[in-house]
């Protein structure tokens, strides 16, 4: 193990991890929220002092760099990142157990937005910038960020492959241009300018400032922290609209965008994912409506709520305007099922992608061919392009690992005394990066209860699911902690 | 396509069927049961005139065999026998709707268990020992049953091999010796022994005779029909153990016993499969007896129920001693965890199985050493042995096709306004042909209430569960009815 090397990383991730709380820090100043204030000062002198240290003992740091060592130091950085990031939930003691701040954070940083608050009205706007803000940097992930500023362009590229292809969501990073620092910095500003557009279009249905840019990063990261008891319930059918359209945006595949910009419409139109992705909204709103005709006063009512929730659902964001609990289990077991299948790959969305659905189903399909004619070799196309037979192998072994983890988290968080349907659908949630389940951990409910045990697991859940297994998974085998 | 040699091979099944009606038929006549003696008259009536019908047809076939055609004949048979083994039930009105009559013929021969009856005790004993029977004929498979007395031995071997191939749980048929007739021979040997010892032991516990046979063709099959309301909640503590016992025998690899025939101890005890299934068997006992501490009167009767339970489940029989669905959730949990994994591969169980389990999990390790080592080949190995790279490609296949199925028969089912966990128990039941889910579909309940559809849908799931998915997929692939 390069353990300089990846002390150095995770002490450049802290350092931004540290200037991204100053603007949250500065609005606890001009408010005068003493208390959050004090812990986020604290929390920001912490931060630096193990951030220069570790740059500090990493110094002259040799450069060779493996695949298992990319993967230890994104499951790594995302640990201690949580780790200091809930200090200022604790420090200003607006979370008083230092465990639900840490399920706070990771839950904010893997865009889950599953919260132990019962309400979050009365947190100082310090506290709920911060807790939103975890979304927005947690969405395009910040070691991509770091690669966006760095200086690792030109002499690291494995590393900073390794980096990006484990942060990134999906089963196969394109890059958008060769350069890997570019294609980080692209991702970006995309994020960026999408970002600011949903903060204008909130803006103009006269969303208070706060509310919109906090909105926004949930929105953004498909996060779901809202800085409102009710979420998104509260505010008008304009802005509900505005957030179903932007959480729809920013489950796409950004390399969608990327293709817009550079004009090439055709093969946008003609992405296989992209049509999958809004064939699944498109008919799931469509199935829901009809299960639900007659329940709300007016049909505009009724489209907008579902399309808000479906679109909530399968992009894992996790914002609600109505309690779907109470909807027929028809339209709740098409929810589960958004769920799971996810947003698209290369988004800031979590689940299991709809890319990987889409290999899994082609996989098969090819293996029925198979069987019907034994003799003809079969390839598997994606937008015309065959797939590498070890693409398909990970994402098989992805669906495997994806069945175990859902498997034994269930077991363990069924240790505590909810349902079973309470205790799945947490998992479920948590694993794909949602935040709200069902029953207990509804959409009006929250994670408080759960014991220490199932927090811990959840959260686990969670970072395994936002760096999509295998990061986490490496953190606890064997193997990798052996030397070679 | 074959036709004349897959009509002549089907007219030979439903002769086959025809003959083992004849004892249910004799039983009812000698009891005067006068409406169920009708019933299996006509229906044997109309069952030879189809079989000669069929023979006649394809008389002259070439004899040329594809392996899509093997497949096709396997579904085709099990779903022709069933619509006419369903007849005795609806002929006699002991069933009205042929529907139901239906559900319930499938549950029989796929070895569920599933009722639509909502008590038992008031049918005829002939279509009782039917019932039961049906359970044993689907058990080892009543195609590899005509491939063990028929004479199909040396001419078309490809074919044979399909046949066992499908019909045989497991990711991998392992010829007991070389020639697929006799290991089919020493199969259905095996079988017959192992029912007969469960008859003794029973009888030995002074169960009535025809109750013996029953619950023993129950157990046999690992079905899990009953002849009595409660299941085998009503007989002694002796019965239930030994109903625990011989369910757990059932689930074994039947090769295990082979070799302890021919005294290859060693291999045995060495078994990965073996000691897994051993291993989950022993380790959800202890978990869920730990969980239940206090809830029984004394630590035997605890023991006795947990240990039926578990025997039941993993091995998918679906018998019943007590009430599950009472149990706290971490129990409920564990329960659902064993209705997937299932018994052993090449057992009369379904699920899962714990050969594909143990594919599974070491293949995902090779996966993660694979990251963790780009360079390294690594090979899966059970029982010393490597496996081929095609087995575990099929097992990932498998998996991903067992998921599919899964969430479609769900969201089809969640129409019915049950709730989810009744929902998603009914199908998990079905497709691991166990019998009792959870909630509305529990150990005490029955299937009766779902609507038309489901109860095609759980059809369905019940023979893709019994045949291991592919031969009933490929019935519903465009590309096998194509001209080649």
């Amino acid at each position: 193990m390069n353990y300089k090397m990846m002390g150095r990383f995770i002490g450049k991730i802290l350092l931004v991890e540290a200037v991204f709380m100053v603007p949250a820090m500065l609005i606890s100043l001009c408010l005068r929220e003493i208390q959050a204030c004090r812990g986020f000062m604290l929390s920001l002198g912490v931060i630096l002092v193990i951030a220069l240290a570790l740059l500090g003992i990493s110094r002259g740091s040799r450069k060779g760099f493996r695949a298992r060592e990319g993967l230890v130091c994104v499951g790594g950085s995302w640990i201690v990142m949580s780790l200091l990031g809930a200090l200022p939930f604790y420090l200003s003691r607006e979370i008083p157990s230092y465990l639900d701040a840490l399920f706070e954070t990771v839950s904010g940083f893997t865009t889950t937005g599953a919260s132990i608050l019962p309400e979050v009205e009365h947190l100082s706007k310090g506290i709920l910038y911060w807790r939103s803000f975890t979304h927005w940097l947690g969405g395009m992930g910040v070691l991509v960020f770091v690669l966006a500023i760095g200086s690792t362009g030109g002499k690291n590229t494995g590393f900073t492959m390794h980096i990006l292809r484990a942060e990134s969501p999906g089963p196969k990073v394109g890059k958008l241009v060769p350069k890997m620092k570019k294609t980080a910095e692209i991702l970006y500003l995309m994020y960026i300018l999408l970002t600011i557009l949903n903060i204008v279009f909130l803006l103009i249905g006269r969303m208070p400032l706060f509310d919109a840019v906090c909105t926004a990063f949930g929105t953004a990261g498909t996060g779901g922290f809202g800085i409102k008891n009710d979420s998104i319930a509260g505010y008008s059918p304009y802005i509900q609209n505005v957030c179903t359209v932007f959480m729809l945006l920013f489950g796409v595949n950004f390399s969608c965008y990327y293709m817009l910009l550079i004009r090439q419409v055709g093969s946008v139109l003609r992405d296989e994912e992209l049509r999958l992705y809004l064939g699944v909204v498109a008919g799931s709103i469509l199935l829901i409506c009809y299960n639900l005709r007659g329940v709300y006063a007016t049909v505009e009512e009724l489209v907008r709520h579902v399309a808000f929730q479906v679109a909530s659902i399968v992009t894992t964001t996790g914002f609600a305007t109505t309690d779907f609990d109470q909807w027929p289990g028809f339209s709740k077991a098409i929810l589960l099922g958004l769920m799971v299948i996810g947003a698209s790959a290369g988004s800031t969305g979590g689940g299991f992608k709809c890319a990987r659905v889409l290999l899994i189903l082609k996989s098969l399909r090819r293996n029925v061919r198979q069987i019907l004619s034994p003799q003809k070799v079969q390839v598997v196309r994606i937008n015309g392009r065959m797939v590498e037979e070890s693409v398909l192998e990970n994402t098989n072994a992805y669906l495997s690992a994806y069945v175990i983890i859902l498997f034994f988290s269930f077991i363990v968080v069924s240790i505590d005394r909810f349902s079973l349907m309470t205790n799945f659908t947490a998992v479920l949630s948590c694993f794909n990066n949602i935040g709200p389940g069902l029953e207990a951990v509804g959409p009006v409910c929250n994670y408080g209860a759960f014991s220490g045990l199932s927090k811990l697991v959840l959260i686990a859940d969670m970072l395994a699911g936002r760096l999509e297994i295998f990061p986490i998974l490496i953190l606890f085998s064997r193997s990798t902690w052996l030397r070679h």
